[in-house]
């Protein structure tokens, strides 16, 4: 069952990325995909078989890929921290003078994290969200695209939300969906190329939105 | 001289804005645009010998239509603040008990100012911004419209500081690039419709925008 198998089905959709990246959402065509990932033809239509489908599925692909980095970056975060921020409490480090100041090292954290994060999506890992910002500007005109890719956004942010809570970072909940829109947005832009997708640049820009997004209130 | 004649050519652009929006890039074409506008065949070859001069007009008219709100937005901010901030010193008014906390009321202001040109952006000239986003995907295939985008991004940015410094706004202009990145950034997010563009969002949005960018160095 040809139709089942995962490798061809990865296979397919990364031809997919790259297509959206070479060529705009107007290259990514059945035989296109099949002919870039070395399949025969009628391959593409077997897996997916409107083309809307190849689509929804390229972007199923992307954000899978990519909360496998979320995923590998939060655990190198825990195991990089000297201690858990959770348990902080129980050492009383809190009260000591000279202890750690826990606000401020919960945005330096975070500020860190997003930092490498943006760094490695907008250079290591472009393509891909280049791929769904073509996506996403043709979800405008195609309903079933649009309706998938905001269940992804969905559940890629619930996961985050997680994550971030596995970091023991003490962030507030309600700064998350901010935290969320802000990063999304300074990625599209390092990624098109409108601000140069470098260390100092994406230090710069996490900073201002772990800062402003966990500014107290007025 | 249909050539020279400056209302045919903005015609023709704005078609282009339009066909960006309903169809992609895909859908700008000389004959399409000159239709779109009512114009005779040929006309749009008058103006843009090249598919890709027309491509670079239309980036140029969202920038000029852009940079006309910005200046009247600002103008409307500048009238509507009660007293000039540049003049506080003069009146003696910051060392006085219960006066204005001039950085409070800075960030407040500019939260606003971004805030209200954000959710402006994103609703009644979105098309606008749309159009700009799907250019600037295209400008990764096409070097000469990257070019062009880049310049008019730095002008743009040029005038967003001039504005800044004319709203009387103690801004640090070391801040304002993060600022603009951030903004262009959120504004994406927001037509794609990634993000609800309503006031509570955008509010949100630009207050996180800019205590972040101005958040005091660690």
């Amino acid at each position: 069952m040809p139709r089942t198998n995962p490798e061809r089905r990865r296979a397919l959709t990364d031809a997919a990325i790259a297509l959206l990246v070479d060529e705009g959402v107007h290259g990514v065509s059945h035989r296109a995909v099949e002919r870039a990932a070395g399949f025969p033809a009628g391959t593409a239509a077997n897996y997916f078989p409107r083309r809307e489908e190849l689509l929804v599925a390229t972007a199923h692909r992307v954000v899978e890929l990519h909360l496998a980095d979320a995923r590998a970056a939060t655990e190198a975060s825990v195991a990089a921290a000297p201690v858990g921020l959770d348990k902080l409490d129980q050492r009383g480090g809190l009260d000591q003078p000279g202890g750690l100041d826990p606000r401020a090292d919960t945005l330096e954290r975070m500020t860190d994290l997003l930092a490498a994060s943006l760094l490695d999506a907008a250079t290591r890992h472009r393509d891909r969200y280049l791929a769904i910002a073509e996506l996403q500007l043709e979800a405008r005109r195609r309903p079933a695209l649009a309706a998938a890719l905001a269940a992804l956004a969905t559940q890629a942010s619930d996961l985050t939300a997680t994550m971030h809570a596995d970091t023991g970072l003490d962030v507030d909940p309600a700064a998350v969906p901010t935290l969320v829109l802000l990063y999304g947005g300074a990625l599209l832009t390092l990624v098109t190329g409108a601000a140069p997708a470098d260390a100092a640049t994406t230090h710069r820009l996490a900073r201002a939105m772990v800062h402003g997004a966990l500014a107290p209130d007025p």
